[in-house]
């Protein structure tokens, strides 16, 4: 027992340089985006009044397989970065399994999620363009604490709209955002058109993540030297995001193994893709064999019980038309803990990447998920973000289906953060007041068909 | 700027094999703690139906400056140590001070401090003697969180008593020692002859750390099988803690650099031991003239103005007479934030190095806390626990005093936690409404003067 190495880091040195965009070395490439008034394909620059125009170029980018990572954002990755790889040990013992299960965690990040890699380039490449100003919504906040950071590392000032029921009802969240010094709003709000026409008809209206994106949105636009970012979905932020897969990749080496399925829980994608891509070019190139396993909530199961097909990122239909998995873009997923997985539809990288099996999706029901965390917690002493434990449950089904056959598999999921102000899930979790919230294939159905009208 | 290493690490090899004890190499050693019924020495065997045995030598051992860290531990330490030793170089950049500045990251531990560090030796060694429950109290619940996951590593059952106010002010804590499978109990509560009559007088009694460290007790003397752990103030406690001081010397090798002042926070002692004593040997041992400053809330201010005289660790009075630095056994401090740093006394250790002046001591108001708080969140990412936010100000005065003289000392200090379960502190902090409590002269003479009556 005591020579097993149970963490692995990489030295300053060995941090990645560049992030991979698998968009270069897809066999079919992702469909364009469509913009929704003429239905062309999406220009770069049509995107330029809304994000910084670097990020814009590395949206659309189908050639350049490898991006280099601005020395300034390797310098603030080095805050936090490499984050370990671990043995779960204590897990495996649990489950007494003969699987090796590896994490990365994530969670070490000083904002507590794996979304700082995307907030601080994002936030860069607008300081680079002379823009003072950013924007942004958060649901659950993961992503507003990360920009709110990241603006605060690079000179910017931030704008986040937080929904108004998570402002009111998670005030830890708010205090985060406030600490890291970024302009914090309920929304809706009286501060934007959107928000006051919503607030005109309704004046109790407690938000929802649709209306706090056309808030940022608007005040974007409507600012000199501001833009908007985006903390998921996009193929910009998925492509930051592959500095956890690129690491893992150098540390899974120093632990002499590679792994047979690598597994991130699912909201748009960007997490997903960040630990999976680089492992998946090998499938692409080399032929490679690994299982690549999304783990999506069985509440909002776009990618087991969606469709693919072009619709809207956002619920009012603000957002350039996306060829993608989809439950409909007013689909409205119960209100499970793990907000960061209630989105409608996957990123159009994932989506091209699922429709040509190159990867699969596994759908977890709430309470399967937190008896995954809380295993997790005891044998390995970490909290996981309810979002996390999604990819937790599926790497335990795995683990426990080698427990059946005996197989030696090497199982590597994300932790993508932990869970210390996801708490009062944990409470009602432990009260037996948590529920599943399945979603009933008529809902689906009765939501998709309303599609066809879209293309 | 690119060439510069931010964090260093030990590998798992290198983690240390021995605790340092002080106690071996003190020129003065401390005066032995009283049995306060005979007011005779203690004897390692008295304190046997309390703590494990080899805790209880542990604490009264001034023979063996190396104590052997058993390999069932070093293994668990292995889950987050070494953790990591940080050059903080935004936050001299926002200081613009010539000062290098360093701290020891133990926000990391998995249960978010240092507290981990003692937790699993005290759950081992129970566990090595055939013991299976322990209980202890918790007020702020940094202890109370890190004994109940130690607890589960080894297999055991684990009883908090956690103070009502805390239990019910702060349900977080209570619910994450819940998720490591504890049983968390307010105090005063009806499972002990010390809370049933508390609450019989008074049954809206909101508790106190005393009456929980009662509870404990009694439960741990009437279980079969169970004993009591204690968290900070010990000599045993400190002796573990020395882990941190021990990993950060050869860190700060890595670094090429050796600290010119050392800086803990200070509530009984614990984790400023545990950072300081390794460096303070080199002071004892061949003459370094390291400064060791010990960083104190004005509210509770022990070194800085108490007394150093023979007393009780608890309001109650039911534990051994101490030789400490004291604001008086029944020294109800201000209800500021950083809970951890309300105690009215001081380890037997610290107390007489402080007397023998090889460290010092610096009260800080409140607000300058969290003024520093602030500072180090926007600077570094990290947001600091209410009492790691004192480490942090006296850092940034020295740093200060630096950048008027010109000097480019090395400070290093430990930052002992993070404060993600203490969000409303900031939020109150950002509100405005956030106080400082200093105590005055006459209350502190008031309650000092009742000492003389003990001994």
């Amino acid at each position: 027992m005591s020579n097993r190495q149970k963490r692995f880091f990489l030295s300053e040195e060995e941090i990645p340089t560049q992030w991979y965009n698998i968009q270069a070395d897809m066999v079919n490439k992702p469909l364009p985006p469509l913009n929704p008034a003429t239905r062309q394909a999406l220009k770069t620059e049509d995107l330029f009044p809304i994000f910084a125009e670097e990020l814009c170029r590395q949206e659309l980018d189908q050639e350049h397989a490898w991006i280099p990572i601005p020395e300034e954002v390797r310098e603030m990755y080095k805050y936090y970065r490499s984050t370990p790889l671990v043995r779960a040990y204590g897990l495996e013992k649990a489950l007494d399994t003969p699987a090796h299960i590896y994490f990365k965690n994530e969670s070490v990040s000083p904002v507590g999620s794996h979304k700082l890699n995307s907030a601080l380039p994002q936030a860069y490449y607008c300081k680079q363009q002379g823009i003072t100003n950013v924007t942004t919504e958060t649901g659950a906040g993961q992503w507003g604490t990360a920009l709110s950071y990241a603006a605060k590392a690079f000179g910017l000032e931030a704008a986040v709209y937080q929904v108004k029921i998570s402002y009111n009802q998670k005030p830890y969240r708010r205090s985060i955002m406030q600490t890291y010094g970024a302009q914090v709003t309920a929304s809706p709000s009286m501060s934007t058109r959107a928000g006051k026409d919503i607030l005109t008809r309704e004046p109790n209206n407690q938000g929802s993540l649709g209306t706090a994106i056309s808030e940022a949105i608007e005040l974007a636009l409507n600012t000199p030297n501001c833009r908007y970012t985006l903390g998921s979905v996009l193929s910009h932020v998925t492509l930051h995001q592959t500095i956890i897969g690129l690491e893992a990749e150098k540390q899974m080496e120093m632990a002499g193994e590679y792994p047979d399925i690598v597994i991130g829980c699912f909201g748009g994608g960007s997490n997903f893709g960040g630990i999976s891509f680089p492992f998946m070019r090998h499938n692409i190139l080399e032929g490679k064999q690994t299982r690549f396993i999304a783990a999506e909530p069985d509440s909002c199961p776009k990618l087991t019980r969606g469709i693919f097909q072009y619709d809207f990122g956002d619920v009012a239909g603000y957002t350039p038309l996306l060829p993608m998995f989809t439950l409909g873009h007013d689909f409205m997923p119960a209100n499970i803990h793990a907000g960061g997985l209630r989105y409608h539809g996957a990123g159009v990288i994932v989506s091209q990447l699922l429709k040509d099996k190159y990867m699969e999706a596994m759908d977890i029901p709430q309470l399967e998920t937190f008896d995954a965390g809380i295993l997790f917690a005891q044998s390995e002493g970490l909290i996981p973000a309810p979002e996390s434990c999604h990819a937790i449950a599926a790497a335990i089904r795995e683990a426990k289906h080698c427990k059946e056959t005996g197989e030696e598999k090497v199982i590597l999921f994300n932790l993508s953060g932990h869970g210390l102000i996801d708490i009062p899930a944990y409470d009602q979790y432990l009260s037996g007041s948590l529920q599943n919230f399945q979603v009933t294939d008529e809902q689906v159905k009765a939501n998709i068909s309303k599609l066809d009208q879209i293309i």
